[in-house]
């Protein structure tokens, strides 16, 4: 019997019933048992409700409809800030504005962030995770009045489903896996590796909708373009400096 | 009834006991079946189990003795390798060669970490995650042979306990959550939500271990000092160009 972590899937349907006060109040606390640094909880959970402040949301997750239609986003932070002002009242130095705690309150609450996921599914709640935070976290960070020393990393959108779809595929688990050290990947192998993903109907449609001859070339000239990378890259780069997290030296 | 993710310790001291193989497996499909960025399972997760490699890995988590002492250590790592070697072995040009693909390769592997984690509390084991990871990031790299595209981020102890640790305190849960948009704090409020923490047995023992005033400065002076912390953040930085995680421009 496989455990609720293998039933998981990403949900973009949502029904618009809020989420009870305690169900909330589960998953956010079964967030803060995730370990933590130093158990330093370098992470905030900026969670929105209100209408209004979901609609100013949506368009830095590109208008995707679920951003409106369900009933809560969480917005998952780093945060040295809080951590910080408790030093500076106690008369202790904090030395946290640099990229090594960037690093540390990114899996603190990442970590916290996943536990956030599986207890709301364990409420019968649904989840969608959305990559769109890293692509316009400056604007995130505005609209949330996000300060200094807190960053937005991810967002969980959180609400009862409204669609039921099929579990998606992975890669073989020899794809990610490594025993001992590393060992890296012949030719042969990645082949090995995508041939069903790409053997599947599902490819067939999208090459076909896209007019390209493989599936590759959807993921570098559709879904993330070098353009568009390298952007992301420098306006998240700023932000983590303007933030201050990157005082290192 | 609280579900399992309540129950989580950090535990410190194992067994020899190996993990059988279908447990392993277990606890790493589970680590797959986490939310991934457009389904491209941007990491690995390198599993080392030899006593000889162990042994090489211990340095660089100072010798903390679980490490020689627990049967498994996986090392996360963020991996845009795989994928961008899939790419080009199908004339598609991948451009994850940058800070925007380190953000979502580390969002998926520590999701998929803290899925590892609490299945294998489900199955009776017990983890503890290194931090020492980013400190020594480079080192671990040179010994699990990591290629260019992956980095490690953080490790994952694990095995059988052979210790039953209370459950850890927490700040209370409005310390983290934040309602609508991020409220920030008073003075009050941090003195509020660090009151219990500071007044704690397990505090009064730690002050009068380290001959410090308060519990901020035993985590700025003692714990986590500002030179080590600039030196880590420099050096991670390095590796992070090294890996080519940084080409922006």
């Amino acid at each position: 019997m496989k455990s609720a972590l293998f039933k998981h899937r990403s949900i973009r349907k949502f029904r618009p019933t809020p989420i009870p006060a305690e169900t909330l109040r589960d998953c956010l606390e079964a967030a803060t048992r995730a370990s933590t640094c130093g158990n330093m909880q370098l992470y905030s959970l900026v969670v929105t409700r209100e209408e209004a402040l979901r609609e100013r949301l949506a368009p830095c997750h590109f208008n995707q409809p679920m951003v409106r239609e369900a009933p809560c986003l969480v917005t998952v932070c780093a945060d040295v800030h809080r951590f910080s002002m408790w030093c500076e009242q106690r008369e202790a130095e904090p030395a946290y504005d640099n990229f090594a705690w960037f690093l540390n309150a990114s899996t603190d609450a990442l970590l916290a962030a996943q536990n956030f996921c599986i207890e709301a599914e364990l409420h019968g709640l649904g989840i969608c995770i959305l990559g769109t935070t890293i692509y316009t976290a400056a604007e995130i960070a505005r609209i949330l009045e996000l300060p200094k020393g807190v960053i937005p990393l991810t967002t969980i959108v959180v609400g009862y489903p409204d669609e039921s779809p099929v579990l998606t595929d992975r890669l073989p688990l020899e794809a990610v896996v490594h025993y001992e050290k590393y060992t890296d990947y012949t030719a042969a192998e990645i082949d090995e590796l995508w041939a069903e993903r790409e053997e599947s109907a599902e490819t067939k449609r999208l090459l076909e909708e896209n007019g390209l001859p493989n599936l590759a070339r959807i993921f570098t000239e559709r879904r993330y373009v070098r353009r568009d990378n390298l952007a992301i890259s420098q306006s998240y780069f700023a932000l983590l400096k303007e933030k201050g997290f990157f005082n290192n030296n």
